[in-house]
């Protein structure tokens, strides 16, 4: 099983890998890829590309990790606060959702494919949306007492607005390439902000809820 | 190419042969479906199979054809009219979608995995869910004269609901072996209704909005 390598240089050659994966994985799509392809856009050998990584697996798991983090603590940093100003904090969590996903379509892109046909991916996939509807779900219990919504339980709707976002965010950038009109990302967060906030504030959006 | 069978046991062998695909499909995934899988599921000679499809894309294409259309349809269908009690007409639009979409939940888990290998299949996948937007959009336009939500496009604020419905009824449905705590279809109807209509009404779902 390959290191993570300790020197600078094998950090440097590790990071340059990365770099040549994305671009091929970005390309070829998941299935479609093979590392002689990611070996030959890193201008390595084969052998040498299998030092670093066990296999297309391993490299892609490698990429999708950060990625995965990153997401999750740019949808959680808001410069306003949930019970003072529902409608903002939503909009700053969105708005830093949408841009890190926009950075990222194109792993993100791939992630829906490889959990497609991969038990790992669907695995990571799963956990990266359910670690959202959770903490989502559990400030609006903790902060607003809000154990239902209309008679429907809190959890499905948190669960069904998650969905909202990250399909829209699947459509409007990972699938980028369909589109005949693209869409800002301000916009997209407004969007979005709009349905998750009038589903659990309603549609007034004033500071004062 | 292969023509549809004009004789009655033509018709009957190439009906089994969609069942048995149906199952091989749902089983192995659209990648890893092979054509030999597929003789073999319906007890018939690889040549047997090639006579009456192309290939495996022809066969998974036979497959979601029909169910295309009647989403479409299931989710056109209501009881009530929008203009008179729209949460009613959204309930029973939802509640048609959810339940055909539940009845065939493996050939669209299968269809997300192909739209993410398959130009073709990614193309049925977007016009798909380009035809649910722009109904609901032109409806609100027709019926309500609503071309923005809050200042926002109303076609964008349609995209963003039909995301939702489409990505839970995936989450919820298509990954039902993923589910600790199944939704029944009435309930999951509710829900995205919820979100749905206090997207577009706001959150009095009484009868005169």
């Amino acid at each position: 099983m390959p290191q993570i390598p300790s020197t600078t240089k094998g950090m440097q050659t590790r990071a340059h890998l990365l770099s040549s994966a994305r671009a091929v994985f970005g390309r070829d799509g998941y299935v479609g890829t093979t590392m002689s392809g990611v070996a030959t856009e890193a201008g390595m050998s084969l052998g040498g590309l299998y030092r670093y990584f066990a296999d297309k697996e391993d490299l892609f798991a490698a990429l999708v990790a950060d990625t995965h983090d990153e997401l999750f603590r740019a949808s959680g940093t808001t410069a306003h606060r949930l019970e003072e100003d529902p409608y903002q904090a939503l909009l700053d969590a969105n708005t830093g959702y949408l841009t890190h996903y926009y950075d990222n379509r194109d792993i993100m892109r791939t992630l829906v494919e490889a959990a497609s046909v991969e038990a790992r991916f669907r695995d990571i996939w799963w956990q990266m949306r359910s670690r959202h509807v959770t903490r989502f779900a559990t400030v609006l219990k903790m902060k607003f007492g809000m154990d239902e919504v209309d008679g429907l339980p809190v959890t499905r709707v948190a669960e069904a607005v998650a969905c909202m976002v990250e399909q829209s965010a699947y459509v409007w950038y990972a699938q980028d390439s369909l589109q005949e009109d693209p869409i800002p990302v301000d916009q997209a967060a407004q969007v979005v902000t709009r349905v998750w906030h009038a589903s659990f504030f309603g549609a007034d959006r004033g500071s004062s809820v």
